[in-house]
């Protein structure tokens, strides 16, 4: 016996997701026999919002339903500090916090030549137009420290540090609550060498 | 910031499925936004599909797209001999063995008379009703060897033994490649008590 079609089908696109292998795929698909009509019709229909309502701010490429997001639109912000992020997710962890009163710029990815991913495929040009309002105070950059995300940081550094803009880069350390004795070497590395006195 | 609304209403709803957190269902939610629309759309279509396409088999009650399954249709399968299990997913997974050559009965469930599920409530009275056909040979008991499981094979042994047809429980003991070392003990005790001389 194949398996019954529509479920099949089901399947086998739940399995492209990400983190979703063919196990967890199989229990969802046969979870969706069980659930209501009205859930799975709602289920459905949240897809399709995501992918139709869910824009990008014209200001900061952040996520919003209009044309500009919350953020951008708040008059409480500070608008003279941009926190430069890879992606909407790092914004949303940044906002998390609770303690972030500036304004993002979210780039969309990262410097990856490899991939052919130069400056122009970012929100690179629209980040240097934002510049051009003398409010800006302060650039921080928040990209990942990965190797990518390094060499992004630095890019970006090289083109803000002349409009004499102050350029920030987030702090690398031991995280909150962490052990030195399990640390990776990298990490300690960067603690050590970011010390600050006390 | 909260997160834009769709993408928070359908993290919501992909929360409340089987095995995804509140992580994965982020992660899935955003990975929405970069698929492409004709992909989410055939998704969402999908999800309906298998709620709107997919029904019981009207004879053993295992999913089916029409009023008759795949198995209960072909006439090459033994109809003679019925192999009981729990869920759809137990006939998939006796399926796969590709050796078993009779036709299935689903009961969707097992006693559980705490969470108020008595004979009632699964379809043992189909199965009667199917066993009054006298093409019937055996039946084989493949439900789970949980505590419900061997409730339910003892009451439908119960009930099938004075129709005079055969009834038959599937076997436990070491699974293949099983280390007795690493064996819990009811599984090694099942492969002593059922033991067979060679």
């Amino acid at each position: 016996m194949r398996m019954v079609k529509p479920l099949a089908r089901l399947h086998e696109q739940l399995r492209k997701l990400p983190g979703i292998g063919s196990k967890s795929a199989l229990r969802l698909s046969y979870h969706v026999l069980d659930m209501r009509r009205e859930d799975v019709e709602q289920l459905a229909k949240s897809l399709l919002e995501v992918k139709d309502h869910v824009h990008l701010c014209r200001q900061c490429f952040n996520l919003c339903e209009g044309t500009l997001c919350e953020i951008c639109e708040d008059e409480n912000r500070d608008h003279g500090l941009i926190c430069v992020v890879e992606q909407p997710q790092d914004a949303a962890a940044m906002e998390r916090t609770k303690s972030y009163q500036g304004v993002y710029h979210v780039l969309h990815g990262v410097l990856s030549p490899l991939d052919g991913i130069g400056p122009d495929q970012l929100k690179i040009r629209e980040l240097m137009r934002r510049l051009q309002d003398d409010s800006v105070r302060e650039v921080i950059l928040a990209t990942n420290s990965d190797v990518e995300g390094e060499a992004t940081a630095a890019y970006l550094a090289g083109l803000i540090r002349p409009t004499g803009i102050k350029v920030s880069r987030i702090a690398h350390g031991l995280p909150m609550g962490g052990d030195l004795e399990y640390a990776d070497e990298l990490t300690l590395y960067k603690a050590l060498e970011n010390r600050r006195e006390l």
